[in-house]
Order: structure tokens, then sequence, then C-alpha cells
């Protein structure tokens, strides 16, 4: 048998979204006790992590790939080989094709996950039936369509929200310093009912399923089905995939 | 200003007392954007970490001192200069004092909290009225009787479970393998229901306090009170001494 592999989580962008991938790799494991869990190694070095929607929106000209690229080395060398990073904005091609360039570069052999074409795989294997996907997400992955780029190419139809519920409601819920999930570190009502009313606004322009495209939001919305539509959640779906590549023998079947 | 400490967490003992710890850390931290939280380095390698309980219950001869020590190691190779294990049973001296033996042979510079100290500590100052205190923990912590000799020694009289409340309710709300803590990852109704029998057994024999002593219970008690008395939680405890070591401008003031 192939030793297990050593998990990685770049776990500081943000803190509360690391914490939630890990909580989702333990509860997604197949282990009764303590010792059949996986080893996992979670750095979270937030205040090295400039923040990723500035980047995109050009409020800054540091680009986090530097800092990620550095964390990454740091997990190698403390023995991780599979790894992955639980911000969907961080997986635009401007900051994550410079991470992997700089992984090749020098000499890594990190196997270095990406969300967002996960997340594009299991949609495509497990709801073969749906096409019309909405996507919420920081105004940053709205702005360079990390989504709507990948899951386009592949047939799917993908509709966002317009500027002003982007601007109003998606981007406050994970952003604003009082109600925001980011300053709370969990949802609250105000976060929560901004977020329902971006998904009835999808649903409205005809969603069959919605995609928490940021992974604050799945500290809010907790559900699998809301109305008619499926919810599909990107960071339950990045622990399977860590959990399949570190060992894939310990991976729980789908619910 | 001394630069701020990264934080490291031997989080294996068992994984959801590791994130437990880490979701206090963050909580505790004065910070209302990712950037301002502090580093935290979380290793979780439970299968390194054979059974605290089993060891000090003689059912094993491997001490998990060494391996708390290796991982120790690890996080100070990583860049870690305060940690902490939130588990209450590797606080056994068996256990613990052979950990620091090692750490100081081997020349480190890292500072190993004890959580069971701080815990006495914080008692005395924030809860000076408290004479009688009960605490619930595994058997193995039980047995050797960690909190009783700290806290007795400073002046409390302490107050444990009878034998058979222990084996068939304590234990077993910690370590059932359906309805216990460790097995499910979460408190189920039969731990919850357990650990309120055994609160209650303590009140009867007049505790004015409870201390969660195994970092599994507050995962299933989340209240500050029951009934009377008050109830003390090492986890959130260490979780502030460790943001106290790290960078104490960034510690939140007590509820």
């Amino acid at each position: 048998m192939e030793a297990e592999k050593i998990i990685g989580i770049v776990g500081g962008a943000g803190p509360f979204a690391g914490l939630d991938l890990q909580t989702k790799i333990l509860n997604q494991t197949d282990a009764t006790q303590d010792q059949e869990h996986l080893t996992i190694i979670n750095l979270s070095q937030p205040n090295q992590l400039t923040d990723r929607t500035a980047f995109l929106l050009g409020e800054t000209a540091v680009n986090p790939a530097q800092a990620i690229f550095q964390q990454l080395q740091l997990l190698e060398r403390a023995g991780t080989a599979v790894a992955a990073i639980p911000c969907n904005t961080a997986h635009a091609p401007v900051i994550f094709d410079v991470v992997l360039a700089q992984l090749k570069a020098a000499g890594s052999r990190l196997t270095f996950l990406n969300m967002v074409y996960e997340t594009a795989q299991y949609i495509h294997q497990h709801h073969p039936g749906i096409k019309r996907i909405g996507v919420l997400s920081t105004t940053g992955t709205y702005r360079v369509r990390i989504y709507p780029d990948l899951l386009e190419t592949i047939g799917f139809e993908v509709l966002v929200p317009d500027e002003v519920v982007q601007k109003t409601a998606v981007q406050p819920a994970i952003y604003h310093p009082q109600h925001g999930i980011k300053a709370c570190g969990k949802a609250t009502p105000q976060s929560r009912n901004w977020l329902l009313q971006s998904i009835h606004h999808l649903q409205q322009q005809g969603a069959e399923a919605i995609i928490l495209g940021c992974t604050e939001l799945p500290l809010a919305i907790t559900e699998n089905r809301i109305e008619t539509m499926q919810v599909i959640d990107p960071t339950t779906i990045l622990a399977r995939a860590l959990i399949r590549e570190a060992n894939p023998a310990k991976l729980r079947p789908l619910l």
C-alpha cells in the first residue's frame, strides 16, 4: 500500500475558511477514532496574504501569489505532499498560475489542487442534468469571471448577480466591517439575509444550482438545497479531493 | 515593538479538539479583517499520537510523549515560538514532564504552555470566591488526578464523579463508538445527556464550578453557567494564554 500523504492547507485566506476546510476534511473522512484521521498541516498566516480581491480590483499592486508560494514551500518542507488554498479568489489565473509557475521553477513535488476545477468536475459527474448555474462570489472573483470562464468552456450556462446586487448584497455579506462574515468569523442574520436575497435573484434568472463561490459563504449558507436549487459548496468538494489524493480508502461515501 | 510570535498547535489529540482550540484563538483575537489575525500552525497528526488514556491505564506501553515531542520539533522548525497541546490527559506528569525534559535536552527555545496550570491560574484570578470545583475528564485524567493534584495544592477542594458515573456516563460521552464525541466529531444528544447527568451528580456534592477537563467536552457543553455553577472551559483559557504569549495587544477583553 502506498503511504498516506500529508495534507497541507494554506489556511489564512481567510482564517475561518481555513478552519472550515479542515473541519470538512475531518467530517468527510471515514474514521471512528482519533488515530484513523489523516495528517493535516493547517498553516494560517493571514498577515502575509494580502487581500486577493483588492489585488484583482487594482487596489494594491502586491500579488498574493508570492505569499501563497512561500507558504506552500513551508508546508512542503514540513512533509506535505498535497495542498490547497480554500479561497476562490486566489484561483484567478493572474494569481493561481503564478503560484504554479513558481512551484515548477522551484522543483516542487507538491500536488496543488485547484478548487474551481474540482468543483466543475464534481458538478459534471454528480449533477449531469444541471445546465444553468448561478455563482455567488467576492467582487474580485466576479470581475475576473473565474467560474464563468471555466464552466462555460465545458458547456454550462453561468448566471451572476447584476452589479447592484453584487455591490449591495454579496460583497457586504463577506466584507462588511460590522455584519460581514470575515469580520464576525461566522454568519450573522444580516449577512445571511443578503445572501438569501442574492440567491433568490439568481433563481429568478433561471438558476438550477448555486455555487457558493467564496469560502466564507458556506459559513452562512449550510443547506444542500434552497427551494428548487442544488447548493454547491466548493469547500466540501475540495475537502473530498484532498482526501482522495491523500488516501482514497478513507473517503466517506457521498450522502 | 517585539515581533508577533507564531503559535503552534499539537492538534491531533483529538483532531476535533485541535480545531476547537484554533477556532477559540480566532474568536478571542481582536481582529476585524483577515490580515489582523495571528499566525497559527495547526499540526494534526493523530495517527502518531497513541491514545493518552490507554497509556495512563496501562493498556499500552507506548508513551505518547515521544510523538508530542517530535511534533513540537516540527512546529519549531516551521517557525513556532509558543505552542500547546489541547489534550488534558497529555498533561499527566508521566507524559508532559517527559516532553519538557526532551525539549530541554534538545535545546528547544519553544514556550510550551501547560493548559492545566493556566486553568488553575485563571480560576484563582477570575473566580476568587469559588472553593469547591467539580472536574469531568477521561478515565486516564481521572485516575492520575491531574486536576485534583494541582488544584488542591493551591487551596481548592476538588470533586470528581464516583467510579460508576465515571464509567457509565463521563467516559462513554467521550469514547463511545456510536454516541461518543470522538467518534462523531461533535456532541450527540446521548453524549450531552451523559455529561449533564454527571454535572448534576457533582452539583449534588456541592460543586460551585465545573471544569470541562477533557478538550472534547466543550464541544457538547457550550454554556458558561449551568444552574448555580460556573462552567470552566480550559480550551478557551488556553486559547487566551497563547494569544497573550504571541501578542498580548490582540487579546480580546473577557466578556
